[in-house]
């Protein structure tokens, strides 16, 4: 039984999404298509708009058949980290295939790139290193590092998003040593930054924005979805009366910042080299969350790496147990699947896995603790009872689609 | 110049503070009457309904002459700590007296009951510790211990809180070997917990009830306090639109509690005997601030202990900062005054004091740090700019009463 993987967040699940997922399972011809996905909070550092459940099941209503979720020590981290978690789950779960987009499109570029990288290492880190070490931030100490010394005539552009996410991947599962064949599909007609939605195929970021904008679906973005994530989305909110939006959880960061003391901050996984002062002193002024970023912005620190760390204070991460929690290889934790998922679980099986397949967070899952901890955060905006059922589910079964 | 000590919360000041201070003047006959108050919390384990700046106002307006913070490390503290704390700054400042309300109302039996319990210390602390044991509160064991051992014929009643308070003066102004001399005038027509006002003498608690119940000033009302205080009261309303409440912080308090780990709680100043399991536990099903406390109240725990130990939560204050914090003299810091404190305090440096007089929060004064996390915790329910307003003032001068 042929598996494919997919490296997903559905931030919601959008016709660009159905577009990848049609296209990987056309592409690689496999049986069971695998998604991997960020929990509650993203790779951006943000909280997802709706919850890990709800995007779940946006995922199986189209057709994905297991949804995995990609931890939080490997979600809310920079594209080495999380590439890193996806890339072992997925080869864990024995994936034949790992299919992602991309803006560049032809994963031959890719592989080459990656083992050019992988025979000059020393010399590149030494490049990469020193533009580091003038304050540029990683995705642009990597791009120069490229431009300084990589093949001429390359076409593979590492500004763009998913090309640096792709590059990850391939060099992951080059570097893990996988039988994984990765492959990729161009994204096509719009840009992951988009605001504004044009077309049927729109990015997330403008879903979303035209969401919290009109608090309404309006054609242009019905015409951009899924019927069914309109429905599950609509659903989530009937519920809650909430969109996880990082405004809402600005009281609440900002709180835990001025009633923290420098060493509680400086113990906060990603803060180094002095921030914690100059995040204390922002809290001190800021008037909104974007007020906020903008006073701790710098060259060095993206407005992706703080607001990672603003998670990491928000769901009171350290390093120590951030380190902790990636010291064993990630957990497989299973948040939903239909009856193709269940048949290449029970396919798995006869493979005498050596790990644990979690179907609920419950003991002896590693991260029991940090999740409870990740949920309470996530859902602290929400009205008592709602957080209450809402956290509960957490340790109860995954979703079963039928 | 003499001086009277008087030990204050006036949360607000009322009919029954103004009976205490003209009292207290008359008693003693001294020149300037100088109020040690807490400060933005309270010794039960409360935010103040308006904070410390409006309630020195509301005390400099009906004649006080110098109002001192009573430091947190002693405020928030059962009354031993809170007594010893106030005791030593009034002392400190050479005060002639301390003047207290009590249910009593005869100083000479508060000292026969010191000089007895002094002489029977040992004996004493073998029953106390044994009631305590037991299972009993603090104030209960006391009770008890006292009903065991102490001399008969005794009429001072022990579970009435003003009496356990002026006990505590007592004690300290014996133990502390002050020149101090300790007078106490009864309190007259309310009780302390009343929940209804009943006439120009009512509770401060019945007070706030009627004002968060009718959120306006009615007949009974108005009738009860000078009306400085309504007029201070509308004017902090009018400003932040928000009276103190423990419910506003509930939010913010379970998701301190609940994005905690187990050591984090265990380090908090008052946790202690696996109670940190008891209240994760009751924090993840309480649906109201009561609710929470009613789950976590044991016989050994009071509603007051309790509440302390959630203030201590709120502010992220831990048992090493708390021991660090009252290691040395309580520091002294000047939150009013009028011409006649300002004459007492040249007056005072006559003697050649041996400790620095804050007229600010600044360095080096020792709570600075302390004292930023706490104001940041009490406002953290006000907007934006409010919120860091009224942070400001605490490192501004005093108010000066013309």
């Amino acid at each position: 039984m042929k598996a494919c993987g997919l490296i997903v967040e559905y931030n919601p699940f959008h016709n660009g999404h159905l577009h990848h997922l049609n296209q990987s399972r056309l592409l690689s011809n496999a049986e069971c298509m695998i998604a991997v996905m960020s929990g509650n909070f993203l790779q951006r550092g943000e909280p997802a708009i709706v919850d890990k459940w709800a995007r779940s099941k946006m995922a199986l209503s189209q057709g994905v058949d297991l949804v995995i979720e990609l931890p939080y020590p490997y979600a809310v981290q920079h594209s080495e980290y999380f590439s890193q978690g996806a890339v072992t789950i997925l080869n864990k779960l024995h994936a034949d295939y790992l299919c992602f987009g991309s803006e560049h499109g032809d994963i031959e570029e890719f592989i080459r790139m990656e083992k050019w990288i992988h025979s000059n290492e020393e010399t590149y880190k030494q490049v990469l290193k020193k533009h580091l070490n003038d304050g540029l931030s990683y995705p642009m100490a990597h791009e120069k590092a490229h431009k300084d010394i990589g093949p001429k005539g390359e076409t593979l552009d590492l500004t763009k998003p998913n090309n640096i996410l792709g590059r990850q991947y391939v060099r992951q599962i080059l570097e893990q040593n996988t039988s994984m064949m990765p492959l990729t599909i161009p994204r096509i007609h719009n840009n992951y930054h988009d605001n504004e939605i044009n077309g049927p195929i729109a990015s997330a970021t403008s879903i979303r924005n035209e969401l919290i904008r009109n608090n309404n679906w309006n054609d242009s973005m019905k015409a951009s979805v899924p019927s069914s994530t309109e429905q599950i989305m609509n659903d989530y909110y009937e519920e809650t009366k909430t969109w996880h939006l990082w405004e809402l959880y600005f009281p609440l960061l900002i709180n835990r910042i001025l009633t923290s003391n420098r060493k509680d901050l400086q113990a906060i996984h990603g803060i180094k080299e002095g921030l914690e002062n100059r995040i204390y002193q922002a809290a001190e002024k800021a008037d909104s969350y974007t007020d906020f970023i903008q006073r701790v912005k710098t060259k060095r620190y993206t407005w992706t790496s703080i607001q990672r760390i603003f998670t990491h204070i928000l769901t009171n991460t350290t390093k120590d147990e951030m380190l902790q929690l990636r010291k064993q290889e990630p957990e497989v934790r299973i948040l939903g699947m239909n009856q193709t998922g269940r048949a290449y679980l029970h396919y798995l099986k006869s493979k005498e896995l050596e790990f644990t397949l979690y179907t609920s967070s419950k003991s002896p899952y590693r991260y029991q603790d940090h999740v409870r901890r990740i949920n309470h955060a996530y859902y602290s905006i929400l009205s008592t009872n709602i957080r209450r059922q809402k956290s509960l589910q957490e340790f109860q079964s995954p979703i079963i689609y039928t």
